[in-house]
């Protein structure tokens, strides 16, 4: 049976990270067998391409050069680790995937989606996540979490609020155009609010696989 | 007036290194404004994507990763550097352009020029070099001189007599199909009728251009 893919989306402070943990402590409970992972990155080589994305001092970077490297370590993550794991029956659980690319690349740089989207079926050829989670939080309550964790700030937390507004806006689009895909959680709710929400799509996306086996 | 933009292609140990100073030698003393620069690389950021490249810990790079990476950084050149000196009516002269990516990841790695040609189209829109030097060498000579230079050898230079016997044959390949852009040196004459070929070509452009101006 082919393992399931799950893409958790968001703009920063959303609480992505948080909930990475609790479904994959949820899933694993079920006694599921998954992996979880995160973009860019998710591979060795992956993770260096990050590097390079996130490198702050690249402030020359041009939108074509973030959208292809975006994609090198997508093609990477897929071949290496993603596919061959949902060959294997696991269930993949991603801290972002393509939806980011569209609404960072696209929506806030200024990038076609037309443009975008020729990239994507040249690596992807049709392949796209079984369901997206998308932590949806007004930008200032997002900013003000960031900030209070303290830290270094990379080459995208530094951009300005008009560019994550553009970010939420655009992954709300996207959930709009196909509402099974998308499950959009209210990341201003309570924590356990949002992690019932959670847990719904979960316990549906297991009874689809079980009717499937 | 529009600069001029010639690009060298060769196998390992074919001369390009040398002769691209000569080219720029000759052009600077004929009073021509000009930058050398080479591929993967020549910015910053193309650098540094240029590391992840050539990395020879990284044998797991899919043949999409490696692709994307090479037009990551060529795109980067492209609107960094190439294109702002060719509108101010500077020569660029580089080492490798996409020549290379038919002969490396196309010819010898195995993907389809089908392939390659969509992400050439998408980073490039039609845009090509003037002129092509192509350093034809048996490999066997070409591999004998690389030896001899010592060093450490990166992620391409470890591969097989076989995947540089692809490489020869796709850039002669390449060439056959538009013998105008390209000129093709037999790298094993002795140095001085290599360049007095180059010489000769270099002389023909600047009549070109001497016209068109």
């Amino acid at each position: 049976m082919l393992g399931q893919f799950i893409t958790l989306e968001g703009t920063e402070g959303a609480g992505k990270s948080t909930n990475l943990m609790f479904i994959k402590d949820w899933l694993a409970a079920k006694g599921i067998d998954l992996i979880v992972t995160r973009e860019p990155g998710g591979t060795e080589i992956g993770e260096a391409i990050r590097a390079v994305l996130l490198n702050k001092n690249y402030t020359a970077m041009q939108a074509e050069t973030e959208l292809l490297l975006m994609f090198a370590a997508r093609a990477q993550h897929l071949k290496e680790k993603i596919l061959p794991a949902l060959e294997q029956g696991k269930w993949v659980v991603s801290d972002r995937f393509t939806d980011a690319t569209y609404a960072y690349q696209g929506a806030a740089r200024g990038m076609s989606f037309e443009r975008i989207a020729e990239i994507e079926n040249w690596v992807q050829q049709g392949f796209f996540p079984n369901t997206t989670f998308i932590f949806d939080l007004p930008i200032e309550i997002g900013m003000a979490r960031v900030a209070s964790r303290g830290g270094e700030t990379d080459r995208f937390e530094q951009e300005k609020h008009d560019f994550f507004e553009k970010v939420r806006s655009a992954y709300l689009q996207r959930a709009s155009m196909a509402p099974k895909r998308y499950t959009i959680l209210d990341a201003s709710q309570p924590l356990e609010q949002v992690q019932k929400a959670i847990v719904n799509r979960l316990e549906e996306m297991m009874l689809a696989v079980e009717k499937m086996a």
